[in-house]
């Protein structure tokens, strides 16, 4: 689909920030006028590296995500900021110390910075964070920076839809490491060992480096064993380090086996096309039932236990499929 | 409907445990045959207290769970847990000394514990411990702990859905306390600062009197005004202070004037309800559109840039609406 001259995906191509920015926002408010312009978009995407930063509250996720942006921008490379915490400075949430703290970004044309807060009814953030993505790709930046919480499914969903996955964790923090263990761990490239002054360092960096060492045959396969940095956010020790291993694993996607990369990008969009199905079939039903009226006197017959959930959802799924 | 005589229901209702655990796996495995049974069981639900208790990694929530366990017991008061929380020692990622520390109830058949597990390609975890509490409730635990991580959106809706939810923190976590104000905090109806021995305990309690004064004039409303709690899970200091609260809230839940009972009561069967939507209908969209075979068709258009998510899901709605 050619975008018309006038559109917000033909100024979005052309780098128009309140264009991307109206985009954006049309997209966290589940606006469908958000639909024909990024099938405008999808096209001029592809180019961007897109790299999620993930951890725990606390573990200082936006003091590294200061300092990556920094380092794109010494450069020459642009970069767009998503924001996906409920206690990152960018979000509403934020604290005026924070804000602060990225002020120098906030009036850098060259970096753009939104906080994606959408969480609807279905749970719309991994879809609303991929479609503004796409945005952001098409309007030409050269790296996208999507910053979650790495404790909930939707954060580890969205990390996924990431080329790069950085995690974040602190010394001393062994519940996290669990957590690592639980799950996120495949899900990292990179592991970050911040604030690594503090007592416990050492055995925190060896803690992650034997649960990589557990799983060493799936990495000898990749081709990639993910490294263990160890940073001091707020006095930008070991930033470079991390930031070269983003790009030496750019680097490594990007001369990864053809039928590897496809594949990972076929899963992506996958994941992608389920999160856009899940909303607009939802949506669907809600009119095909008769709204929430209806629904409401479904509901009334379950709080009397005239009905139950289960028998009220068959039948309803029964009356979707009946009167398409 | 009534449970025949040799089904997983009635054997549930009869308090067998085996029976309960098996119907608990068959909705963590989304199994269809638990569906009938569920169905079964839901007139005879409503008795139990839910109890949620949330919060970050790290903040002594297993403890808590445990001590709080100790004290229904003693009141001769059966038990459910359901642990849904990737950094639980009751789940999988567990070490072994936090199993231990869990071990007297492991052995108290008064005390039933699971760990809720799937996290399904749609995020079933909302669902399939909403269909858990169903089949503690209808085996006749008085009270049902669901213990989850306080962070992802996940958690936060399964916080939703319990009658009491408890907020757990310690000091010295600011960026927590960010993300109790970011939108946790509506949930909470008990705020506990576990760890108070630590310093910064009396600035924590502060900051979150701060915060409910904030909110005040909702709380006026409501008649209910979160008290916060010192503990110190460990040494199990403040623990009869917080069952105690527990306990109050349970009252004033029993004293609510009826019509906002009842609006509490239909929000939470209409969060259930579209669990189930949303889980069934995606499915019979795969069935529709011909399974997994058209849907990598699809993708691999997507990929090659001749088609884009966003035309893709429009054609896919279409598809399903027009051939039901």
């Amino acid at each position: 689909m050619a975008p018309k001259d006038d559109s917000l995906a033909r100024r979005v191509l052309k780098g128009d920030i309140r264009a991307t920015a109206k985009l954006i926002r049309l997209v966290d408010d589940n606006d469908p006028e958000a639909l024909p312009e990024l099938a405008a978009l999808y096209p001029h995407t592809g180019a961007a590296h897109v790299i999620g930063i993930t951890g725990s509250p606390g573990v200082g996720k936006s003091t590294i995500v200061d300092k990556i942006v920094g380092k794109f921008r010494e450069d020459g490379k642009t970069v767009g900021i998503l924001a996906v915490d409920p206690t990152s400075p960018f979000t509403g949430g934020a604290i005026l110390g924070d804000r602060i703290r990225m002020q120098r970004h906030f009036l850098d044309s060259g970096v753009f910075i939104r906080s994606m807060a959408t969480r609807g009814q279905f749970g719309g953030l991994t879809r609303s964070t991929a479609d503004a993505v796409v945005a952001l790709d098409a309007m030409g930046k050269d790296a996208i920076i999507i910053e979650t919480v790495g404790v909930g499914q939707d954060e580890v969903d969205i990390a996924h839809s990431a080329h790069t996955t950085v995690l974040v964790t602190i010394p001393g923090m062994g519940d996290d490491i669990q957590a690592i263990k639980a799950g996120l761990m495949e899900i990292g490239d990179l592991f970050v060992v911040n604030k690594s002054d503090r007592e416990g360092a050492g055995k925190t960096v060896r803690e992650l480096q034997f649960m990589l060492h557990m799983s060493s045959e799936r990495y000898q396969e990749s081709g990639w064993e993910p490294p263990i940095i160890q940073t001091i956010g707020v006095a930008e020790q070991g930033i470079d380090d991390l930031y070269q291993e983003i790009l030496r694993h750019r680097e490594y996607l990007k001369y990864l086996d053809k039928n590897e990369l496809k594949r990972r990008e076929r899963l992506k969009i996958k994941r992608q096309l389920f999160e856009l199905l899940k909303e607009g079939v939802v949506n669907e039903i809600m009119k095909k039932i008769g709204g929430d009226e209806v629904l409401d006197g479904i509901v009334n017959d379950i709080l009397d236990r005239k009905s139950d959930p289960y028998s009220a959802n068959a039948e309803l799924l029964k009356r979707i499929s009946g009167s398409a």
